[in-house]
């Protein structure tokens, strides 16, 4: 009698803003790759660090999610190639893959009206998850919150992507939060997030300009030049500059930018960030810095750096690799904090450093360990 | 009967190109450091890192070199705080140590009807340099080329630039080549650095555009983006954007940074390096770096740096750290190629990381290790 | 009885060039146009200043033209907005219209092993020119040159592109060249346009870096601001970046873009400009210029513009408004070379202001002459 | 018995705000062109278009002025040399004129704790004007605020700008307001300014992104081209970006800005302006647009302008060539509103174009009036 053939681990990735901008590129994209239509440019796990680090196939993704709006993922997917976010064609491609992917939005929450309090909504949204894992037979689920960013909360209660991490947390996902909203960052969620024994990674990927801020610190500090004055100047159109807009959301996220740079320097240069909401630009975003250094004898120089990026085609498939690895993590039983993913994040978990090449050795030696734990 | 009180050693910097831009600010910031009168920004060697490598100080630098202009060392001081390269006053308050070095400098060659061989002028500058150490009892003194950069040679003869390296050896002193120029680099001085038993550093300072590319390549490579061009010009006054000018000096030069990005991503992107020489810029040069990578699914997106920063302030610091550094290994007995100061460099030597952030961890053993050995 | 009705009269736009992406974008844009799919943007004869001016409308024109290449349109049309250049879905919408510009393409030349001499080529160029104009039964036509830039002539040998321009004016066809190449800039040609009584324009159209050039140029004139030095870099992909990565094609079209600042300045500033082909950009092209200036008591100052822009799309809505100017002046009469029309072109005819803001006032009143004329 | 010798006339200026950069710039730059140290680079009225308007010679100019501050001219001219504003050198060679104004310098107001009401203070400062004028015996005096912007004004109370501008009028001087602060911008000074019978100028100088502003906003709309959004960012440090960093005075310098692209545009583009004090900066300021605009068919398109200046060396002519302009207008009896001088500000008096060269062309026909009226 032959031993039955062992099926190839199925994974979810459960997305918080399952049909914004970002959510229906990872899905499309994710699509297009496992077809062999494009290249994995941008996919950090598919370079050959990782090549034997067990992750899951791209083709084992399964997708579904939270999200609040309605606008089914296929035409949201037309939307973005319009817009040439998405290649022309690929939505075409890919509408099987959107399709079943929208057949797993499940609604989000509080929506205005809603009376559920927070552990209701806490439960809703765990008990979808667990539904999505059991009735799609998948080993596990990673959660990834990719929507808009909220307002820094004021009071005690918890926000919203503060119950979708719980109830992350509730339904035994890993759980990863792409965006500056609070998330697990909530004192409430301590206790919770220690005794899950689940892993979980950093707050608010590193895209753009705090990713070239990453790299131009360390070079400063290295070469002991002065940075006296470090500005800077996003122009977003998209949700993401309209909530941006919103000073007390561009708050959380300005306190990304800036702490990269104190860590980095050893210092808190001189200089603002400013977040602006230039709808004209859709869904892409230009990111202007101007670094005033004093070198030798205190001689002023400069450094501009302009930066033209699509958020949605940086953002995604960095969240493609946050739920491989999360995944792989959990399937090892690694739990808690994980700074080895610090290469992705403005504001990583655990005891990280700062520059981006670190990071890399970090995450280098984490493909390592994934790899040699997989022998145990 | 007490012992004899130990003099601090001297340590003698012999700068080929000593009444250029570069060596002028390097005599000057020294001076002006060892007086208190700056904070050594810029200068590698007094970050903390080197507070125990057992570096000479730089009260203890004696300062003479080559030359083939006539211009005394104050007055071009004087013309450089002019010109913003020195801080207004600063050429008074060092006038002593201007002229001390000035005293120094002996005439360089070939000129114009020297009817010397190559022979001959080997052995002019290795007495020169040997009367330097032995008048002013030195303890050693290190070489380091500053002069214009001189056309990429075409027979077998020995470009200037080879002359002075090879006096180098042959008067027993470590050896740096901070310009394009051959120097050590000529098969015909391979054997006889190989048996010199001296230590020497890489070719070419990495100043600037070189400098980003050193950490913006190694970004774009662990981020799996897909660089498809990399063009840069570089617009550049003084004496450095005359001689680069010419297509065969600038042709050394640019081989260097198109080297740091084949090494940091892998491959060669399309795009050209133009170097203009715009006098009306004066000691201070631009450069613009125009990134054009590919995303996730193929999105085009941009990155433009734009580097504003004065040559001879940029350079003058890190010939001070490389001055230091060798000396210190030649005190230790260190020989041969020193692949540990790549993070100077465009073109180290040895075996060496392209990255910024590996050379750098490089460099931090080697003042650990230079630390060590002094305990034997 | 009742009088005839009059139909609206029909111009021919003959390309030369007519499979190119200026070409393609000129015969999809006026389609699109006509049937309301897009609003004029770019199109200056479309402002209100030409309301009254009796231009032929957009409906009216007719395109035909010669190449040497083979790619229909239609497919062509594809190619250019996969490539971003026209928006995803108008080759389709108006596939008819570029079909039947397709059909009236005719082989141009010479072509490697074409044994006719210049006279012949002359002669079948000016018959194809007869036989669109009588077949379609048009009122008249204008011949626009939009080949790829060709070198500058050496010896005494009409280039091709003037011989297509000798072939205009043999057909009687109003003449404009908005590339670099010689065109009707031959001293061969100079006898048959001053005898031809046609109507023609300048030479090398004014899309980008230039356009800038001519209204900054005038600033810092203005301000009496003096101008030391204006560098500038172009990075271009697609035929014309090919084209023009010959130095003989590339010192053309940099003689335009100096004789803009001299003539705005009044004086020649330090500086060169580098064109440089960079396929990876495809039919996009980036400009950056670098101006260093002095302001008052010489304190230097620096502008810096970068323009990113589709070349096509920036050269396109200018044919359609020369051809339509070019087609009313001839229609009333005018002769000789337009001055008027230098706000199009790096290189105009006649006497012609440099500054843009001069050169618009000029077009303004022969909009307004247009429209008397007409009264007569 | 011969005629009398006819001397000179002698004009005053008076600086409100006599101890800052842009007055102490004014001052030692006036100098220093009297006495040929120095080429009138930057100072328009200098060109050959003024050769003949009948203007005062610059070394007929005499300076005095109001400030609240104590440190002396000669001082603050050694600052701003020690900043780079003005050549090393320049405060002692014109010590002697720094300490001649320095010397009818007056006190300003009101200070802290000041008890004088508006009457108090307008009539005191018109005395000081009077005085001035009597005691150094001049023909006028032409009176300009450059003092640091306030905010706006909120009630019905006359700020300090407006206080020195109705001084001004009681003492029969031309005004001008070089900064955006409410000067005779102020309902309450309506009358008073139109029964004066004196001419004057607008408000906020236009020196450096707002210059920009006025000729590239005419070239997108002459090329009917479609602005999407014009975003801007400023880095200054110095006195005027701590002033400008407060909100209430960046809205009045804000508003000039957009005003300028709302009149060249025709409509108002998204975007919106920083102002950001960088004290690193010291006296310069860096200026950022990003402009995105719609091209044929919609193509997206961006031009980017870094402006990197000196903002006193970019005023300080402008003042002088206001002061030669007003107090000539004045000789000839010249009143009301100057709309010709739209050239010098962001905010004009009267009905005047918006494009520069429009501007620039009014100036002109300025410059022959007053040549013209010398003759009646």
């Amino acid at each position: 009698m032959s031993a039955p053939r062992q099926l190839p681990p199925r994974v979810g990735v459960w997305l918080i803003g399952a049909r914004g901008s970002v959510a229906t590129t990872v899905v499309a994209g994710c699509a297009a790759l496992t077809a062999g239509l494009r290249p994995p440019t941008g996919l950090v796990t598919e370079t050959p660090t990782f090549a034997r680090s067990g992750l899951p196939a791209l083709s084992s993704l399964v997708f579904g999610g939270h999200d609040t709006l309605d606008c089914p993922l296929p035409k949201r997917a037309e939307q973005l190639a319009a817009g040439g976010v998405l290649p022309p064609g690929l939505p075409a491609a890919v509408e099987a893959e959107l399709a079943a992917a929208e057949r797993e939005i499940r609604p989000g929450g509080p929506l205005p009206g809603d009376t559920r309090d927070e552990e209701e909504l806490i439960a809703a949204f765990a008990t979808d998850l667990r539904d999505f894992v059991r009735r799609l037979g998948l080993d596990r689920a990673v959660v990834v919150n990719v929507a808009s960013t909220e307002p820094a909360p004021t009071g005690a209660a918890l926000p919203a992507s503060s119950l979708y991490a719980a109830a992350a947390l509730r339904a035994g996902c890993p759980y990863v939060n792409f965006t500056p909203s609070t998330g697990l960052h909530h004192p409430g969620l301590a206790g919770l997030a220690a005794s899950s024994g689940l892993p979980y990674g950093g707050r608010d990927g590193k895209t753009g300009q705090t990713l070239l801020r990453s790299v131009l610190g360390p070079m400063f500090a290295q070469r002991a030049l002065d940075v006296r004055a470090w500005s800077g100047t996003n122009l977003l159109g998209g949700g993401d500059g309209a909530a941006l807009a919103d000073p007390a959301a561009a708050a959380a996220k300005n306190a990304g930018k800036e702490r990269v740079l104190a860590d980095t320097l050893g210092t808190v240069p001189e200089g603002q960030v400013h977040i602006d909401d230039v709808p004209a630009l859709g869904d892409w975003k230009t990111a202007w810095d101007h670094v005033a250094f004093d070198g030798f004898l205190g001689t002023r120089m400069v450094l501009q750096t302009i930066w033209q990026g699509c958020d949605s085609a940086l953002a995604a498939p960095l969240v493609l690799d946050l739920a491989r690895l999360l995944a792989r993590a959990h399937e090892l039983g690694l739990s808690g904090p994980r700074p080895e993913l610090a290469f992705f994040f403005k504001d990583p978990v655990g005891d990280a450093p700062a520059s981006l090449a670190e990071q890399y050795a970090e995450l280098e030696r984490f493909a390592r360990r994934l790899s040699e734990e997989d022998g145990r």
